[in-house]
C-alpha cells in the first residue's frame, strides 16, 4: 500500500472539527476506498483548549497557520479559516508555494483571487480543490469539471444560498413577513446578526462567479455581477406568484448571450412546476444546461458542518486516490493561464419574461395610461392580474403584468414611465421571471 | 504537452457517432481541459458504409471488435455494442487483459460480470468507466464513486428508466391508458417494439444493481432484485394517488437495513410536493441519502445518443487526464476483490406505507370485513377514500386505504384475507409508498 497522505486542517471550526471526525470515524472505509491511509498530522486553531469532540492529541499543533502551511510534514493543506484576505489567502498561498496540494471551501478567497491561486497550483503541479466553496455538501465542481468535459454550457443557475431559500420558503409557506422570517432565521442560526451578505446576495455572487469561470472558462469576475437580494420581497409579491403559477427563489444565474456573459443575482419567478421550485430551506440547488448533455440539475443541502465537511472529505480522498507525478485537470476547468477575459453582457440587454406589481390610484384612465406606456415599448402581456386593495374606502388598487419575453431596458423604461404619469401610490416591483424545466 | 490519447470504439449506432462526433468538434476545448489531445484511431461496427455524419477516415476500421480491442494502437477501449455476453464481453475482457482502459456504457455486462471485469481492471491497473451505463448523462457514478468518500450510504432511489417515466407521465397528463401511452413511447421511439423489458422493470434492476454495489461496498446481485412493472398501473390509481398527495414513479430502490439491502423495483407513491415527483417524461433521477452530507438528489437525461455521449466523453477525458503510472479509485468505489456478498433483505419486512386500492361489491359489512382485516394485522390507516362506481345501477364500490408505517407481510396478509371473504369484484391494487423529500 503506497504511504499514508497526510493532512494539515487550518481552522477547526464547524466545518474543521466535522472533517476530522469524519476522517477519523471512516478512516477503514477511506483507507480501502482512496487505497493508502489519511491523516491528520497537524492543524491550527486559535484556541487549544476547545473541546470538538475528536481526539487531535496524535496532530502536531500549530498557533500559526502559515507556519502549519509552510513548514508542517504534510501532503495536503486544508483552510477552513474563512476570509478573502488575511491569514486564509497568506497560508493557501504559502501551501502552494511549498508545493501542497490545497483543499479550502473559502468562496470568498477564491471570487477574489482564485484564478492567481490556480496559476501557482498548476505551475507546481499540485491540486487545489474547492468542491465545499459552492453549494456545500452537493459536488457541482466536480460536475462542471470533470464529468461535462465536451460540453458547452450556455447556462447555470441555481439556490446558493440557504439563508434566503429559508426566508422565501417559509415566507410563502406560513404567510410571514421578510422581518419575522429573517428573525427566525438567526435565531435557528441559518443567518447572521448582520445577514446583509446573504440577504442582498453578495454570498450567491460569490459562488455563481466561480461556477462562471467552469461553465465558460472565464476568468473569475466576482465583482462584475448584477445584484439584488430579497429585502424588497413582500407577501404581495410572493401571493401573486402562486397565483400565477410561479414561485420566488433568489438565484444566481450565469448565461451566455450574443453580447457576452450575463452574471445575476436576484429574486426571480420560477414555474411551480418545476424541479428547482420544489428545493425548500437550506437546500441548494443547481442547475446547468449545455449543448450536448442537456439540462442537469443536483440539489442537496448547501451548508451545515456535515455536508461542508462531505465535500472537503471527498476533495482530500480525490488527492489520495492521485499519486505523485500525477496531475488532474485545471483547477478551474482550462488551464488558469488561458482562462479568457469575462467579457460582460449590460443588464439592460438581459432578455425575458417580467412580472410586475404595481399598486395605484383607482380611478379611470390609470390601466390605459399603463397598457399604453407597455405597447409604447413594445413589451406584449401575457397575463393581467388587477384587484382592489382592502375592502373599505380604499382608493388603491394592485395591477399586475406578467409579459411575454422583452428586455430589461424595454421593462425599466415602461415602469419609469408608469412612475412619471403619477399613478402609482407606492414603489412599483419588478421580478424577472427565469425558464427552468 | 503529454502525447495524445488514441481511443478506440466499437460500436457506432446513435451513441457511438454521437462520441465520435464530439471528439471531433470539441477537439480543442477538450485538449485544453485534459492537456493533451483526444484522437479516434480505430473504429469498429457492423456497417462500413454507413453514413454516421462524422468522417472516420483516419481511424484504423476493425471489422472484429475483438481484434480492436487486442491489437489497435490505443489507450483506451470504448464499448458501445451492448448486450450482457457476445462481442461485448469478450471485447471488454481483450482490451482489460491487453492492459488497456475501458469506457462503457453497457449496464446489462456490468449487472451480470461488473465484479470480474474490475477484478481485471485493477489487477492489469487500468481504468474501467461506465458513467453512462446508469441514468444516462446523470453523473452520479462520479458522484457516489468519488465524490461521496467518507460517506455511508442509507439509501438511493431513482427513476431509472426514461420508457416507463415518459409513459407514467402521460397517463397522468392526459388521462390515456397504459396501453396508449406505451404505443406512443413507441413511435416516437422511446420504448422498444418489445417494450418488456423496460416496462417490466428488467433495465431499472440492472442500474440499480450498480448503484447498490457503489452505494453499499457488496457485490453487484443484480439477479436478487424484487421486481414489479408499471403495465398494472391504472387511472384509478393516477387519480387516487393524485386525491391523497401522490405521485406514480417506477423506483429502483436499495436501502440499508437491519436484517440486510433491500434492492427493489416497483410503482412508487411519491409525495407530489417532492423533488423527484417534478422528473417528468424520459428525464431520470437518483436521489442519494448518507449519514454525513444528508441528501442528495441528480436530475437530467437518463438516454439518448448525445447525453450517453456526453457521459462517455467525460469518462474518456477522466482517462486522458490520468497519466501513466496513476490509479484512480477501484471501479465500484471499493477494490473489486474486497466487496461484500450481497446480503438480501427478505421483501416481506420492507417497512413502509402502503397504498390499498379494492374494488368492492356494494353491500352491507364489506367495509367492516376490511377494517377486521387491517386491524387483525396491526395495519394502522392513514387514510380512506370510498366512492361508488359508475353511475346507473353499479353495484360496486372503490375503496382506497393508505397506511401508516406497516410491513410488506402484514399487507399481504391482510390483502389474501380481504380477498378470501369474497368481498372482492376485481384484483386487489397494493402500491408502496416511498419517502422523498
Amino acid at each position: 500500500m503506497a504511504e499514508a497522505l497526510r493532512v494539515g486542517i487550518a481552522g477547526l471550526g464547524t466545518v474543521g472539527a466535522s472533517v476530522a471526525r469524519v476522517l477519523r470515524d471512516k478512516a477503514a472505509e477511506l483507507t480501502r476506498q482512496c487505497g493508502r491511509e489519511i491523516v491528520v498530522t497537524a492543524v491550527s486553531a486559535r484556541d487549544r483548549s476547545r473541546d470538538r469532540g475528536v481526539d487531535l492529541s496524535g496532530a502536531k499543533w500549530f498557533d500559526d497557520p502559515i507556519e502549519l502551511a509552510e513548514k508542517a510534514d504534510i501532503d495536503v493543506f486544508v483552510e477552513l479559516i474563512g476570509g478573502d484576505e488575511g491569514a486564509a489567502r497568506s497560508c493557501v498561498s504559502a501551501a502552494l508555494a511549498a508545493g501542497r496540494h490545497v483543499v479550502t471551501a473559502n468562496k470568498a478567497l477564491l471570487a477574489k483571487h482564485g484564478v492567481a491561486l490556480a496559476e501557482v497550483a498548476e505551475k507546481k503541479g499540485v491540486l487545489l480543490n474547492y468542491e465545499a466553496a459552492v453549494a456545500g455538501g452537493i459536488p457541482v465542481i466536480k460536475t462542471m469539471r470533470e464529468a461535462m468535459a465536451g460540453n458547452s454550457v450556455n447556462r447555470v443557475f441555481g439556490i446558493l444560498n440557504g439563508t434566503c431559500n429559508y426566508i422565501l420558503t417559509r415566507m410563502e409557506a406560513e404567510g410571514l413577513t421578510f422581518e419575522a422570517c429573517l428573525k427566525d432565521a438567526q435565531r435557528l442560526g441559518y443567518a447572521e446578526a448582520d445577514p446583509t451578505f446573504d440577504i442582498e446576495g453578495n454570498d450567491t455572487a460569490h459562488k455563481l462567479a466561480i461556477l462562471t469561470s467552469l461553465a465558460f472558462g472565464t476568468r473569475i469576475a466576482s465583482d462584475d455581477i448584477y445584484l439584488e437580494g430579497i429585502s424588497n420581497i413582500t407577501q404581495a409579491d410572493i401571493r401573486a406568484a402562486g397565483e400565477l403559477g410561479y414561485r420566488i427563489k433568489l438565484l444566481g444565474v450565469a448565461q451566455r448571450t450574443e453580447s457576452g456573459i450575463e452574471q445575476r443575482v436576484h429574486p426571480t419567478m420560477v414555474p411551480t412546476a418545476s424541479v428547482i421550485a420544489q428545493v425548500h430551506g437550506v437546500t441548494n440547488a443547481v442547475a446547468i444546461e449545455t449543448d450536448i448533455l442537456g439540462e442537469l440539475l443536483l440539489s442537496g443541502p448547501g451548508a451545515g458542518g456535515n455536508a461542508t465537511a462531505s465535500a472537503v472529505v471527498g476533495d482530500i480522498a480525490d488527492i489520495a486516490k492521485s499519486r505523485p507525478g500525477f496531475q488532474h485537470g485545471p483547477v478551474f476547468g482550462r488551464p488558469a493561464k488561458e482562462l479568457r477575459p469575462y467579457k460582460k453582457a449590460q443588464m439592460r440587454s438581459h432578455a425575458g419574461g417580467y412580472f410586475i406589481r404595481l399598486t395605484v390610484h383607482d380611478r379611470t384612465g390609470v390601466f390605459a395610461a399603463i397598457a399604453k406606456r407597455m405597447a409604447d415599448n413594445d413589451i406584449s402581456l401575457e397575463s393581467i392580474v388587477q384587484h382592489a386593495n382592502g375592502s373599505d374606502g380604499v382608493s388603491e388598487k394592485t395591477v399586475i403584468l406578467v409579459t411575454h419575453e422583452t428586455t430589461e431596458a424595454a421593462v425599466r423604461k415602461a415602469v419609469d414611465g408608469v412612475t412619471k404619469d403619477g399613478h402609482l401610490t407606492d414603489k412599483p416591483q419588478v421580478i424577472r421571471i427565469e425558464r427552468a424545466g
